[in-house]
């Protein structure tokens, strides 16, 4: 039996280097992340945007799918202040059109609290005591952590740069993330500004690789095994990916989403903060062109996020990609329509045959 | 005997599946190619802003050095039309402080042409009938690009994106340099936006080895062996390294230039159009960050060299980083101070050496 492991797998407690990525929002169900975990991946919820109880529902749901280890991830960032009124309306006025355009009502002024609530989302996550949390945005404060992991949790965030691997190692974490600027979805910087670290995924792993000692799973562009291969050779000892789940049967990404990704040809992505309030790369619409040409005003993440979802929702239920969040990672083209069983299976056997490519060069 | 050879070896005619990127404006000695060529990669001149006349001394004096192969590279752009009075003051009064500054008369209002006279140095390029050429920004016309491949010349040119690949393999060119975002230097893009191709080398580089048949090289942030038995991985058949050169010792770039890639921590790499017209990335530094701050004025590519020059020139010869275009890829930080030929050798070994580490997850 060919093996793929790196000394990463057993923290992670599975048969491949091979992370599903967490995704906030919808595209994490609880079939997609068990296929992943089963398959011999490491599934993922993305967490970020799920209140305590339906994270304890989905947490559940899983169970009842498959006893192999899962990874839950949350974004880890203070409340947000509450946002003036004066602002507020800013935010909508500069989406009132689209409401108008699609026929909705135009939406109330958010409210605070902007995002549920951090502790209370941890606390689901050390009681459920799953074999893997990942966080972006930086890690959690020592004595939760420490607290974690004396729980049997293993402990990973995402970094874009040297600086911020660095300073995760020194809080004591079990492995680095290293999204490189290729990722889909939100950028998880928080020691620089996100659009001053877009650092490709081949160069930021092998430097995050060479700057630290902790394991380290390379983020970002990577759709098959000669992705998966590649960060391998870099030293990474494990492939996270995103927008390769996405178009799995069992993703909960709006089928919009799903058609837009599998008719990609170019990298057509593009980073913007107008549909959340952070940097995120998806593939480019209208309203990512309109409102960064206006230069239009947004509120702080998450409460953009509240000005823009109703519009988003709506896009997505009528089958218009132009209001809709499509993240996706600059690798999209090589997206496959095919289940999470499938797709694990697939990225297995193309990184052993990219292997025994490789091989065959130094005969 | 280890053997690192693919294909592409045959077509380049060397021992390793390594470019030493061409590197226009000094970096590329007579003295860099010979040794890089000698060595078993592929020596390459940055001929874009080189006289014909000096194009024709460099390639004496690394004949004196070399029988081995080498690659003439050209920015093949059609003449800038002249500019208009009113732009060029615009221009210059956007750097006069600058001058000032450094003790400089103010230089004079650029006169056409703006560059060396593209057939003229394609002409000393198909006189010399070196092993290889390569271009930037498109090919050359297709009666030229016969009429040299007839001569035993092959061609390679970067592509930024899938699109640009696909047009360059229908004009027959010998193989593709897929230039990720991590690259240091000027963009090569023709076809898109410079700033709407920023896709990362991982990525890229799958993206163009799927779309195309012919030979892909992938350059952008690759430093080492790791880096090349990456882009092994994802199929490309050589690897290009520019900023990986800049710092060895026969190297033509300033010290102020080595200095600071030898200093670098971090990718503190951007994207710029001030220096010379067009986008090029380049290590962070004063004269980048508040041009771009002030969206101060400039001069289409390549007028915009001449704004810059004597400035870029004298801030070089004082060993002040703040006014020289100190090119370099976003893997800047890993950068090592040795001698072209002891480069080579390292890079050998070490790919050989990532090779055997995956190699080992097989068993």
């Amino acid at each position: 039996m060919p093996n793929l492991c790196t000394p990463l797998c057993a923290i992670l407690g599975t048969r491949l280097p091979i992370v599903q990525a967490p995704m906030a929002g919808g595209p994490t169900t609880p079939a997609l992340v068990a296929a992943a975990s089963n398959a011999g991946a490491l599934g993922s919820f993305g967490f970020a945007s799920t209140q305590p109880e339906a994270m304890q529902r989905d947490i559940e749901a899983v169970r009842a799918l498959t006893a192999a280890p899962v990874n839950l991830n949350l974004f880890v960032l203070p409340q947000t202040p509450a946002i003036a009124a004066r602002d507020q309306q800013a935010a909508l006025d500069a989406v009132a059109a689209y409401y108008a355009e699609l026929g909705l009502a135009q939406p109330p002024a958010a409210k605070a609290p902007y995002a549920p609530d951090l502790d209370a989302q941890l606390n689901v996550i050390e009681d459920a005591r799953p074999r893997v949390f990942t966080a972006h945005f930086g890690s959690v404060d020592q004595a939760r952590m420490r607290r974690m992991q004396a729980a049997g949790i293993r402990i990973g965030v995402s970094a874009t740069c040297v600086a911020e691997a660095q300073h995760l190692q020194a809080q004591g974490v079990d492995f680095i993330i290293a999204q490189g600027a290729e990722a889909g979805g939100h950028r998880g910087s928080y020691l620089r500004d996100p659009h001053e670290t877009m650092t490709g995924t081949l160069a930021l792993t092998r430097l995050i690789v060479r700057a630290v000692n902790v394991p380290v799973v390379a983020a970002g562009g990577i759709m098959d095994g000669a992705g998966i291969a590649a960060v391998l050779a870099l030293g990474a000892q494990g492939a996270q990916l995103g927008t390769a789940f996405l178009t799995c049967s069992e993703s909960g990404a709006p089928a919009v989403h799903k058609q837009s990704l599998l008719a990609a040809r170019e990298d057509t992505t593009r980073v913007t903060e107008k549909f959340s309030g952070r940097a995120a790369r998806g593939l480019a619409n209208r309203f990512m062109r309109e409102m960064e040409e206006q230069d239009a005003a947004q509120l702080a993440f998450p409460a953009q996020n509240m000005v823009t979802g109703a519009l988003r929702a709506a896009s997505a239920k009528a089958g218009n990609p132009d209001f809709v969040a499509m993240w996706a990672g600059q690798a999209a083209p090589l997206a496959r329509e095919m289940s999470a069983a499938q797709l694990v299976a697939t990225l297995e056997q193309e990184t052993l045959d990219a292997l025994d490519r490789l091989a065959a060069m130094r005969r």
